[in-house]
């Protein structure tokens, strides 16, 4: 049961001028569901990607990052390529030749070169493709390119997710509107197991390269890396942005502009969004937790706190049991690796409640207000560090049984 | 359950020339439980100590610096005072003041200086201690002194563990026998709820000061801290080693002579033994995990990858679930931190079973092989890097749902 997540309804989802859907079954990993996604790209769009620091990344992340260095940054991409089923990670040479074969045999379909398309998997880890069944549902996905719309493609990308993830935003550039619409299914983080947190977002504004570039890190920075379930991070984390550039908006061509500062605005709160839903519907979550840490010397040492936090199977256990057993938190914000961290400076607060003063338990400070609090679905955690002006805020979930259950009994 | 671990037998333990037990209860948090140790140390003994590495440490680990400090690096302690039930961090300056009046209350009952004495505190963290029962116990755990041993001595710092930890080893120093007795109590990265792992290890050899504070340190690298159950890092944590110098041997004034390496090697593998207990009795553990790094650059870098290994919930749920889900373990490899690895060197063992060779799946591995071993209480996962010659082994336990219950639970 996700925490608080509506599903999305179809009709909100914006269509993006210059990017066609198409799914199809390709029966991957299981028979009867959707595990085949493309979306065709019209020429002259700008894509830009961030992928996982995982070193052991997968076989279409490696071929990601070539294709989009080769075409000039993302300028030549046409289409994205996603299977569930089989994350296509730990496979060697041979997983890197079925990728590429992948590639090519999309670009065949298309009409396109393979370097102009961008391949992405999410499933099990250490199985080679299924080839077979991989190519022999190419033809079904190209035919089914602009029959279908962006909830189709939420829901051929789930894999444990247990409900599609999607939005859209408008935003007025230039005196046109904009449009921005996003999906992303659960993992990195959350569903390693699968393999993968994967997030797409397109916009039919027109956004120069340097501009789309630094826009991406910063939206995935602020939000799919601003969140964890159990500290994994996977080996097939893709985020993409693509700007077709259809709108009769004025192209973006800084960030610090209104129109710059109103679109990066919409795409970061858009990928906030997505990356929240992520985290709602977290393997066994039944508790959305938002960490805000403040007074830092800068945002990493904010982020190093929060994370520790965040990752804290202590923590996420009281959380789950709604105990306010809070000295977990400060022990989490002790061993988060600040070097010359001051603990008598350090308050916490639970919601409005606030429980350490000055590093020790506040005295006024009474455990029915934090019960209170930890009885709630929604939860904030606010740690004032007191050695600066960083702030960072992060979000994650408790840790409960079914977690334990779903990633021990998950392949079964 | 533990896993594989022996109950220490009482007339195993070997008393320590120079160093005398005494336990008490004095009602700290629950009542009828022994609660208070006390070891008076002989004059002239040399005593090293290695703690925390939490910021957010507790009271008695600064005092415990400050002393160890302030007495010429050990040589006066004469006393160790050890309360369960209550961890004395997060409490502020009461807590200072508090663990201050202790040593204070101990030293008048011993005829000796508070500076002479290193406190120890393990529990509920962000309580004030019980500072009536506390000073109240005092004269009680005083009289006792002498009357108890090493087993009473263990039991006495039990927290959540589920049996006491202790163990003995003799060595020949110079022709003549030395003793070796030591005692841990689970938390640390384990039950850090309970706020502490805690190690006292007592020996009647004569060792030079700066030989024993790099001993102290070194034995510590290899044992407590290359263990892991769930990555918390407590706020207490503490390992002492006494010498107390009674014992007919030569003194060992350096690490390479002979006797320096034998006694080295002693205190080394009863380290081990007591961490490796800590581990077996981690708590919901039903597996005892080693984790072999080895062909690695340096021994940091083996390290970062065991433990990414043997933090990951995905891994330790895989091996609660006795399930081969053996692509976790490469994605671990994968964000452990190592900017430059090389994914296609990486070979993955399962004790003598070839998982992954250079990075994709062995071709000669069959699923059964893994499954036969994932169904063993003790299992060694073996990661080689093959780029170097360093080595590192880690220790650890599988997630259960045992854990999720005892700590979502644990207060109530």
């Amino acid at each position: 049961m996700p925490v608080n997540l509506a599903l999305p309804a179809p009709e909100a989802l914006l269509n993006i001028a210059g990017l066609e859907i198409g799914v199809a079954e390709a029966g991957i990993r299981k028979k009867d569901r959707k595990d085949l996604l493309v979306m065709r790209i019209a020429d002259g769009a700008q894509v830009a990607g961030v992928f996982t620091l995982n070193r052991f990344c997968a076989a279409p992340v490696t071929v990601c990052r070539e294709h989009l260095a080769a075409s000039k940054g993302g300028t030549g991409i046409r289409a994205l390529l996603v299977n569930t089923g089989n994350a296509n990670a730990g496979t060697g040479a041979e997983g890197m030749a079925n990728c590429r074969a992948t590639c090519e045999a999309l670009a065949r379909e298309l009409g396109i070169e393979p370097g102009q398309v961008l391949p992405f998997s999410t499933g099990v880890i250490m199985e080679q493709l299924p080839m077979d069944r991989l190519l022999g549902g190419l033809p079904n996905v190209t035919r089914a390119i602009g029959k279908h719309a962006w909830f189709d493609a939420a829901q051929a990308i789930m894999t444990t997710d247990t409900q599609p993830k999607a939005a859209s935003r408008t935003v007025q550039v230039g005196g046109h509107a904009v449009t921005l619409t996003g999906i992303a299914k659960g993992a990195g983080m959350i569903k390693p197991n699968m393999a993968t947190m994967l997030g797409f977002v397109a916009t039919d504004a027109t956004v120069s390269r340097h501009v789309l570039d630094a826009l991406t890190q910063k939206a995935a920075d602020r939000s799919f890396n601003s969140i964890t379930v159990d500290g994994d991070t996977s080996t097939n984390d893709s985020f993409i942005v693509i700007a077709t550039g259809k709108s009769a908006a004025p192209a973006i061509t800084g960030l610090h502009t209104p129109d710059g500062k109103a679109f990066a605005n919409a795409l970061i709160e858009l990928s906030i969004e997505l990356a929240q839903a992520i985290v709602r519907d977290g393997e066994g979550a039944t508790k959305f937790i938002t960490i805000e840490v403040e007074g830092g010397r800068d945002e990493d040492e904010c982020r190093k706190v929060g994370y520790a936090i965040g990752h804290s199977p202590l923590v996420k256990t009281a959380f789950f049991a709604s105990d306010p057993n809070l000295g977990r938190i400060l022990a989490a914000v002790g061993y988060a690796g600040i070097a010359d961290l001051d603990q008598t400076r350090i308050d916490l607060y639970l919601d409005d409640v606030l429980v350490a003063k000055s590093g020790g338990r506040n005295p006024d400070y009474h455990e029915e207000d934090g019960q209170r609090v930890m009885q709630q679905a929604e939860i904030t955690v606010r740690v004032v560090l007191n050695r600066g002006d960083a702030r960072r805020t992060l979000w994650t979930c408790d840790l409960s049984h079914d977690y334990v259950s779903i990633n021990a009994d998950y392949r079964s």
